[in-house]
């Protein structure tokens, strides 16, 4: 049986950057069969709902999900279940993919583009696992309201003990995997559900993190550390907010965000989500200059953490490199590619 | 009538910094009075709590209040009323100093010590006004319980309207003494708190924003950007939890986190919090060797926003410029002299 890839392009540059992930997909994994779906803003103004619950099933029902990106001053301003962001968290929600991998990696041919300096960051390869389906993203209750006649807005930072447990689980597997280290990071001096988030992760750790390297940060701290020496890190473990800001800032150091992709796992054998770390760049769309390499690389993490096809991963990666080694850039790198052009030289690097 | 600055020294480092902030103190402002009290695990040593009522009642007393740091090693653990930190948020709190401002700026003689490239941050020159006295540190409910079998932990992140609107005022005010820009930050997109946050500070903004130019950004894409390009900005005005982590991020652009200093102000008319950005630094703790440019720093802004003494301010801060001119450097910024000795090189720059 075929395996299936459902690509949903989403807004923006969205649509751009995943006609070039499925290009080369058809030359590294040809037999993938690949179908279509829209979500954000294009599913809203199909049908007035940023995922269908028929998109959700077909994406339950395929062996992994490339999304481009969802958003645009279109739909800002519009009720909060009718924006496309809701598309998206609807999504993760729906498949559980609870572990957000954000690799922030330099490669060699663009240390340069960093605003930092070459020694910061030069050979860093850190890997952010970010908990994604649960937190204040989600927590209840939650809303806008007036309370004795002072209006306030309101929402609760929740985490439990399944949720912390199994998003370290999959930390401590990625550590080993790489150097050992783990990094948890929240504010457990101000925050209970950060001194539970810590308590639980140590707990986890004392089960199931054997040959692994567990230390605790504060998020402020771990801010400040990002900038001065983030070669430090090996694996960061962060809750749901806290990793969102923190690969954030970890995928700039790399100076070239157009360049991050990042992978979404639920339990083993239910399908991944793979995105770019970046957005939907409205300000770029439809130029076909946006870069493609994060949608690729995107496409390089579900061949390997969803489809099982590792050599064809490999490949594809070493590509990448070999075509910024040859010089090959897009405008937001210094260079003047089009986005196919970008993918071109990609494919001819294979 | 004498003015009155209330010296708390606290753990770590800040005894040994507040001194020296207190030695040049005596020679800018020689007719203020100077007083000691306790604070964090110094206080718990003492009486049992991170801040007595009585050391409370004579901060309300107080003109200013100079911070050291609190915190260490030997109170991690503890319950939470007993933590250092705890007499830090209550001393906070207490003083209803509402409006955290951090300014991140490089001194031309230091921007070498930063990770970022030269261009990136030399002459940067940026203010956070951070909310200190709300959200999701103060929120209700809270706690670490069982719930239907699972436990879990949680807090509240809540904004009230005046909160908001208050602390978006001294933005504004802030903003009018510089380039006239305030660039608010929240995470709208996904939180009910920031969706409030963000239509507050606009309607603010349009009450009493006049000549200033306000913007909007997400947590993530601000913690990008400052890695990115930082001198785009002039004013940051952020919650407590994103002021908190944004504020580190941005203080170690300057490459040197020894030099920062911050104010907390309450109501006009109440006594302003002075603290370095620095922790209590338990490792050099006792050895003498720590930087007191940020406690000094933190008086430089005691005179300024609470004493009524820009003059002597002015005279500080460039004094502090010139030792670092004539190459005066402790060892966080590569040099030798020790605490008392910057402490020295200052006072001589007078
Ligand atoms: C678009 C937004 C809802 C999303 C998030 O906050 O998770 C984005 O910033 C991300 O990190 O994927
Ligand atoms: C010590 C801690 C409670 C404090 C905070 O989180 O506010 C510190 O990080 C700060 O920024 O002053």
């Amino acid at each position: 049986m075929h395996q299936t890839l459902l690509l949903l392009p989403g807004d923006g540059i969205g649509p751009e950057v995943t006609a070039e992930a499925r290009r080369v997909a058809e030359v590294v994994a040809p037999d993938l069969k690949m179908e279509e779906g829209l979500v954000g803003g294009a599913s809203i103004d199909a049908h007035g709902d940023p995922l269908t619950e028929e998109t959700l099933e077909r994406a339950r029902q395929a062996n992994a999900v490339l999304l481009g990106a969802v958003g645009g001053p279109k739909w800002v301003g519009s009720a909060r279940d009718k924006r496309p962001e809701a598309g998206l968290l609807a999504l993760r929600k729906g498949l559980d993919v609870f572990a957000n991998l954000r690799p922030a990696f330099c490669f060699p041919a663009l240390v340069e583009a960093s605003s930092l300096k070459h020694d910061v960051v030069a050979g860093l390869d850190l890997m952010i696992v970010r908990e994604l389906t649960g937190g204040v993203y989600f927590g209840q209750p939650r809303g806008i309201d007036e309370t004795s006649g002072i209006r306030r807005g309101y929402d609760t930072s929740v985490y439990t003990h399944p949720e912390i447990e199994r998003v370290a689980h999959v930390a401590f597997e990625i550590a080993r995997g790489r150097q050992g280290r783990v990094c948890s990071v929240e504010k457990s001096n101000v925050m209970e559900s950060g001194l539970f988030w810590r308590q639980e992760v140590t707990l986890a750790h004392a089960e199931m993190g054997a040959g692994v390297d567990l230390s605790h940060m504060y998020a402020d701290a771990c801010a400040m550390e990002l900038v001065r020496a983030p070669k430090q890190f090996d694996v960061i473990l962060a809750g749901n907010l806290f990793g969102d800001i923190l690969s954030d800032e970890a995928a700039m150091l790399t100076g070239s965000i157009g360049m991050l992709p990042s992978a979404s796992l639920g339990a083993p054998g239910t399908p991944g989500l793979y995105e770019p770390v970046h957005g939907s760049a409205p300000d770029i769309a439809g130029q076909g200059v946006a870069n493609p390499c994060a949608a690729i690389l995107s496409l390089e993490m579900a061949l390997r953490w969803s489809l099982g096809r590792e050599k064809a991963a490999d490949m594809l990666f070493a590509a990448v490199g070999k075509a910024l080694d040859q010089g090959a850039r897009t405008k937001d790198l210094g260079g003047s590619l089009s986005t196919s052009e970008m993918a071109d030289a990609i494919i001819a690097a294979l």
